[in-house]
């Protein structure tokens, strides 16, 4: 184990005269935050930015202290965009690398910056925005994987595909009405996440370290300046909240099982055995040692990932259980499981999106299937509930036994005669053979939000004027 | 291992004359759900209400079948709350025992009551209802929370305590506003509970099996009847949707987080060492071995808890993940994590919320901590840089060594002479010792959301009006 | 919210006489643990049974004090077992049921058996004595589960069938070899329950509150007693530890998700697209709609339980993680996660073994796909390394230009001619054609571990030895 | 969404010729796994070393080929480490970024060296040593920290301080026979990983892409190369098998809870309420804005990782969970938590190791906390038992209502007199009063496992033999 000191002079420099030692190399390690919080530079800038004007309006600090650090902030942004920015670990977080490279550039208005607020606040401010940008790009990425699926429901409104229930077929549907249960899922999850944008818009800046400030900040100010709704309205409650990160995630979460969900249909649907669909090159992959494959890589990577994103959401929760107010240095680790579901959503949202749009539906394969498996038989009970007046759980019986002959011969229902259902149920006329048809099925489920070709197409409309328009 | 076939008769005659055998013992262990859906009989009948009346109105039943079923309804439900309905494994399900009930009660009428729906669509409506429920409750619970919070807050609004980061003292708060931080995030809680309330209130009855269905039902009216809404969008969606109960999961989660921090303080402000409150005797208990002991037993299953609800958030993520639509078994799997998540909740708010309402703050104890460790070293340095204009990384490093010098002499700050701090700054007046006490520190932190006693006075009014009132 | 006090007699004389006030009715619902660690008593009176033994060896009580305990204790527990023993919540726990109807029977005696110990370490005892049970039944589980396993690779073991990755058809492999995989990982849980028990084994009796005691009692007596290897070596840990019932269910996790691939694999091959397997009646269920229907019910509920199981080994390290020592309250929400992982995993043993002892593996169908997909492809290319001396990369090249030849006349590659592959590869010879039928494929992979007949064969042999002898 | 191709021609040169397009960038993204698999170079370097040797030994590569390949392997390794190597995004992943320089060093011998193997069983082999080394790594740390606890409980085998339950006081114990407890369970935790490894070693080279080989490969050689115990006897296992990772990661978990439960603790001692130690220099923090904080930052983050842990291994049990035989895309997403897990173990138990190697115990405060909270009252009735032959419970009573009396006086048990004593029980004597002391308290627990000052002494002497000798 190393506990050399290293860095000393810097770091004793940030917390003041009274440190003795400078923290060891493992402590250095297990204490930087600055290899993964650089990704928060805009925020942290932004809210420098802001909290600098406000203590200017404030007369905090004069208007040529602000000048020089808005100046100074905007060459440190520059610098970091650019690549030329160098971060030091021993400096921790992107707070002190910050504002130490603006001291060195604009020397002392730096140290003003820092008047009333902390890094409590600070970081607090930073991720929530980031949090809110993560937001607003999840929502804009569901909109267009809707968008792919509304475009395949308006293609295949009348395309008839067997529908699914134990992964046996039950019933006929269409692959347009399939795909619009998944538009009704995403479209919930827009729904998430606007929720959660709008409650974790409130501006924690002005906590300061736990208790407010004496200082005459005008959070208001700060807060509109930065795009937020209002300040929060307790101090102690802005430095220790992560409410914002645990709904986010929660939210990507359900996502992520909706995508796992999708996925998990294309990689059956790609198989030999079913091959209803397939799958644009550009999402598929060889092997290296069997040349014949063409696999749904991109499909077993999504549904892959809702592990990852469930665990972070395990993670941040675990972390947050049980801590005492205000901040505690567990809340550091809230980040780097934020930043990996806001990756792993960003990229299975992309490609998910792309293989929706691309993917071409066996329409003949589907038909098939569709007939397969005596998946008309309801239509059969449902018939002699209607035409002979029988209770729905006899007619189900007669059915039953319809679809035990067809099994034992080893035909389809279509293929029966009329005597032969007549050896089940006297009373069936040849109007009931019409329904053993796939089409008559799937027409006939005209129930609102049933799978009939005409109701897709209205679903279609409707779900453009939900999720897309306005 | 036991195989043997058990209630052969009574189970074939559910799923009809093709099964030749019926399930094991093994597999009616793993298959049958009474044990546990039985908590959804009143949904259930509830459901089934709304199904009868609209088939009767949209003609597929006749009216008197339809005051047959609500007459045998009734008594079923009569039955099971007077506790002599008799539940049996062999049919499985809430469904089936409730309708094979019906049947011995009405006869064939109980046959025409499942024309135009499944147990897909049924089980997806009732379970929606409980959930719904569920969430009622969860809010009603919550406000009595913030009610007994607001309570304390009101009574402490001037009580000064350490505010803690790191359980470090770091500058001194008010009990009250440590109260209104809890305030704020089961304020949050509420929000959630409430848009998931609003995102789940659509009816998913109609779906049928999956396809929906060839009768002429009207699923806006069983909708409305059963106080949703609107019927759901999507019948496929309908039936393999299980979205409500991972939000309202989520959203117990996270205010199982937030419970488990405030017993967290609770547990360590009760023991010995920091003494700041007494639990009431009713929330505390003994030892069979230690006679002195005065456990705070009902904080510490309040902290457990959370791990049960993550647990259980968890484990339906889990189970929902990759499965393909609509219907598959596995969705059994969701009624046992959600119960158990609403009994841990109710209980962990009702606990908690007669421990706040109960608890007394040791006011003195209080006091004496709020002033140990320095805690007004940050007022220092803000006065430096206020009467100096001294920046406040200076300041900082100011106040540093006044607190080392203090510390050195195992001293208060309180403790040092106005000599003593101009060895360390000559320019600090006699009006910079004031800012050493902790209610001049607490009095001046009057930015908005900070601890000043008038601010805790004005949120505890706000807090009134936007979370109890209207 | 209901606070009156109820039952506060019998609880305070549990307390001693300090509490002016019983529990609330809500603490009493938070705080009894007896509605579930009932399951204990078999545990509980078997740890008293070998404290008291010990405590009259040691001279601690008098033999007669022994006898009496113990001939009361053998009633109890025969009052327990016939159902006519009345529990109690406002005794807590199964401990204080069992004491004091211990005392109603016998008198004063049974108060002396709490000497020496405390309910710290009785329950620490009952526990481990439970979970020691429960990991001994899941290794006899997963023996039976072995034992048909095998039998299935023993009847299969020449039957191809396509070896899958991605679930597209990669190479031929046969049945036999399939069902050994799944041999290998039950056999890793088998050892890893094993080294659970080994290290579980020790006993937390006479570890008392926390302290241990000044009583002469001998800890290897009792440990002896009850099967234990040791007593536990540190009485703080001995209070404190719940690592036996995270390990147990950490193995009972990776037991779950090694029993939902297999699951996922039935429901996959009874799809009517895959038709692989027929799962017997007993495991399948049909649908109150559709009567064609033939669900892998049992199969998706094992499936399932994956998730509960990893839900509650989630739950426990929660609950356990920042714990200070010794015995925190929290730790009574151990019990229900292990109880619920033991029932789910007893369950889906059994469910599993079942269907896997009566699955009939359709042959001709897993034949035909072996063939199908191109899956010989990586033995041409073999073919091109050993015969003509080609580097892999190369050959597998030329495979890839046969693959793409015979997909796009939409022929097997079987079905093309010597004359065709030469044009690919001038040095192909008529030799190369038999390479790509499956039984040759198969045949030919001796390599160890490999999925030739031969190689099963003696795998069978050897996992028997392994597995199930000695 | 960008989904132009990139890199078509090197990625479609992995893929043999069938490929039309390359993958679109966002498929590149989401598929390539250098980013994070690069780690395993060491690794993927070795097994194709052993693998290399084994072929030419066989006779399936020549000598010279041999040759070649392990002087350019050689090269790719010493570019690699001196930081040359230039890996691409394009080429995947560690295997074809290895194999590809390989080419352009060597030329066609490289093209050889995937013979009889796949990327399948070569990750599955890279990832198994990776995860090995880890595990060795786990074991000298864990005896490491182990080291640094004896070392404290040497010290402090007779320092006397509060035992506690529900973190009241309970009754007295040693500051050594606390650390004594860390070490138990970090002694269980060293097993976990020992019997991890032995679980592990088994070689899954040679399996190929899932189904074995027709080459005369040897499978006993390469497995024997690379340090492993024999190799794996299923080739289907194999490749998926992922078993390795998973109970790495479960011992990783528990070890993380045991982590945190001393974290904890560790920082409810540095709180000014306890100040029962003091943390090293190294391992505290400042404040930005509050100079008095010394906060136990490590201690903290350490607790926090806890968290992180728990949530990785659930991601890969979820990411597992239901794959179907033999390799899926999904379990590319198994490096990342593991990485993940390493890195945090490592730092944790790094940190902590330094941590407990320096603090120091405050001896007066542990003191004067030992006695207080009446923590010697279990004593004085344990005193009733043995001189007045009472029953326990009777006896508790009596030390309950001493305990009430000393309480309503707000005196210490020891301020009472002999006749207040006799006021509650007649017939104490005046020995009983030095039960109360609590070094007699201390000094009399010397049952096996007990707190007693020459128990520890015994107990540090059996840790050294048991987990840091041979």
């Amino acid at each position: 184990m190393t506990t050399s000191s290293s860095s000393a002079s810097s770091t004793s420099s940030i917390w003041g005269g009274r440190f003795e030692s400078g923290p060891s190399a493992v402590m250095e390690a297990i204490n930087a935050s600055i290899g993964f919080d650089k990704r928060l530079y805009r925020q942290d800038i932004a809210g420098s930015r802001a909290h600098c004007k406000m203590l200017a309006a404030a007369g905090v600090i004069s208007d040529a202290d602000r000048d020089a650090i808005l100046t100074g902030l905007a060459q440190v942004e520059q610098e970091i965009e650019t690549g030329v920015f160098e971060f030091k670990t021993a400096l921790e977080d992107i707070h002190m690398n910050v504002e130490s490279r603006l001291k060195e550039l604009i020397g002392e208005p730096a140290g003003r910056l820092h008047t009333a607020r902390s890094r409590n606040d600070q970081v607090a401010t930073d991720f929530r925005l980031w949090v809110r940008d993560a937001t607003d790009r999840a929502q804009a990425q569901l909109k267009a994987l809707i968008t792919a699926l509304i475009g395949q429901a308006e293609r295949h409104a009348a395309t008839v595909m067997p529908g699914f229930t134990h992964l046996q077929a039950a019933q006929p549907v269409t692959f347009g009405h399939h795909m619009l249960a998944y538009v009704e899922m995403f479209g919930r999850d827009l729904g998430r996440f606007a929720d959660a944008r709008r409650r974790m818009n409130e501006c924690p800046l002005g906590s300061a370290a736990l208790a407010g400030t004496g200082f005459p900040i005008d959070r208001f100010m700060t807060a509109a300046e930065l795009g937020f709704d209002r300040p929060m309205a307790n101090s102690l409650d802005g430095v220790s909240d992560r409410d914002f990160a645990l709904e986010y995630m929660s939210s990507a979460a359900i996502t992520s099982v909706h995508l796992s969900r999708l996925a998990e249909e294309l990689v059956i649907w790609t198989s030999a055995q079913f091959r209803f669909v397939r799958l644009p090159d550009g999402y598929s992959t060889g092997s290296s040692i069997m040349p014949q494959k063409r696999n749904p890589d991109a499909a077993e990577l999504i549904r892959a990932k809702a592990g990852r994103v469930i665990g972070d959401l395990n993670a941040l929760l675990i972390v947050m259980k049980g801590l005492p107010l205000a901040y505690s240095k567990d809340m550091q680790d809230d980040k780097e499981p934020v930043f990996e579901v806001a990756d792993t959503l960003d990229l299975s949202l992309l490609a998910m999106t792309g293989m929706i749009a691309e993917l071409t539906a066996n329409v003949d394969r589907l038909r098939a299937a569709a007939g397969a498996g005596f998946t008309t038989a309801t239509d059969i009970a449902d018939w002699c509930v209607r035409a002979l007046n029988m209770p729905f759980r006899d007619a189900h019986h007669v059915a039953g036994s319809i679809v035990k002959m067809a099994e034992q011969r080893n035909v389809g229902l279509e293929d029966l005669s009329l005597a032969d259902l007549q050896t089940v149920e006297a009373r069936i006329t040849p109007e009931a053979m019409k329904v053993l048809s796939v089409d008559y099925s799937v027409a006939s489920r005209t129930s609102y939000g049933g799978t009939a070709p005409a109701n897709v197409a209205e679903q279609v409309a409707r779900a453009k004027a939900r999720f897309l328009e306005g």
